[in-house]
């Protein structure tokens, strides 16, 4: 497959980019091409000095990225989201959207502040065009063990999602990140359960002196 | 200590009264005082059974128990808590109330239904006298492996409560149950966040293929 990743040149971004590059085409993505290009040549030279396969890591803009790709992964704050995801829109037609977007504020502790639509997900299924199959996942992985590939990441990934086959494609790429356990967590309507969980995470790290929280339902 | 264990003979209550007979002395309270002793016999008949030591298990009614205890457990359905608590508010003073009570419903897959103070933590709390000390935990435990005790409780427990003695009792008990991992969840005021774990993990669990589970974070 090819996978754009916007917000490709985040930590987050790096991870999936580092993970997946083995079997897909990655696609690093930034307003910013040149910094697109430096990231994805980042990417490969980490990849090669560690002898790992690679099918392909390219650098360009969001514009270019998403028209070309099957997948297209939402890796960006939720500050500004709407507005990106308003200028990219015509670019759009049936890719798989994969969003790990969480909306969330910093009071006394973060809190989670769902938009209107009940949560980032529904947000963007509501912005782009009905074709588009949004997918809501990844909320809870820890970027800094995602891009660092000596990391086992023994941790579940609740998958949600309103098209049954995209679903199940973003399950088979989470087997491919060895250890992540992806479940099933129902329609697109449930994402806020698994976005809310991230500020709770973030509290209770702070609260207990923990780091990089994922979860396991075990 | 003492510990009424209201719900005490449901299976949870059970758990409950199992794990922690050996160090505490446990009332099993019931509306029904002849189920409650029988509930109390049964249990302590199993635990010398096991050769398991036992500080005592008696059975009563909520009445008498709560005002004879240091620690009040509410393992009760949502439905019919606030009725319950408002009959037994005069024996209430100081005790530490332990709520693991979540407000749920059914529909085509589990919902959490909080009432308008947030959550049923803090219902509870603006129903009882302002002397007792609610905290709020154990909602995701299964109960049949709590009243198992051949089982290992690999799972951690999230704690909330803004009294810190009261919540640093509610750790300390936590951890007299093998393996079970007490984290601080805050006050009280986030306990909408444990409570509504549980109907995902029924969802998740229904829809994936698995049974009773339990959370932790890593």
């Amino acid at each position: 497959m090819k996978i754009a990743i916007l917000g490709g040149t985040g930590s987050i971004g790096e991870g999936f980019a580092l993970r997946w590059a083995s079997k897909h085409d990655i696609v690093v993505c930034s307003r910013d091409v040149d910094k697109a290009i430096k990231a994805a040549d980042d990417y490969s030279n980490l990849l090669l000095s560690k002898g790992t396969l690679c099918c392909g890591i390219t650098g360009c803009t969001n514009e270019t990225a998403i028209q070309d790709v099957d997948v297209v992964v939402l890796s960006v704050p939720y500050k500004g989201m709407v507005p990106l995801l308003e200028k990219l829109k015509p670019f759009f037609k049936d890719q798989i959207v994969i969003s790990m977007v969480v909306p969330m504020a910093k009071n006394d502790k973060f809190e989670y502040t769902p938009p209107e639509q009940g949560s980032a997900a529904l947000e963007i299924k509501s912005v782009l065009p009905e074709t588009v199959k949004v997918i809501s996942a990844y909320h809870n992985i820890s970027a800094k063990k995602l891009a660092d590939l000596e990391s086992t990441l023994d941790y579940d990934v609740v998958i949600c999602g309103d098209d049954e086959d995209a679903k199940k494609t973003v399950m088979e790429l989470t087997h491919e990140i060895n250890n992540l356990r992806p479940l099933d967590g129902g329609g697109l309507e449930s994402s806020y359960m698994i976005e809310s969980l991230t500020p709770f995470l973030i509290n209770l790290a702070i609260k207990n002196g923990l780091r990089d929280l994922g979860v396991k339902f075990l």
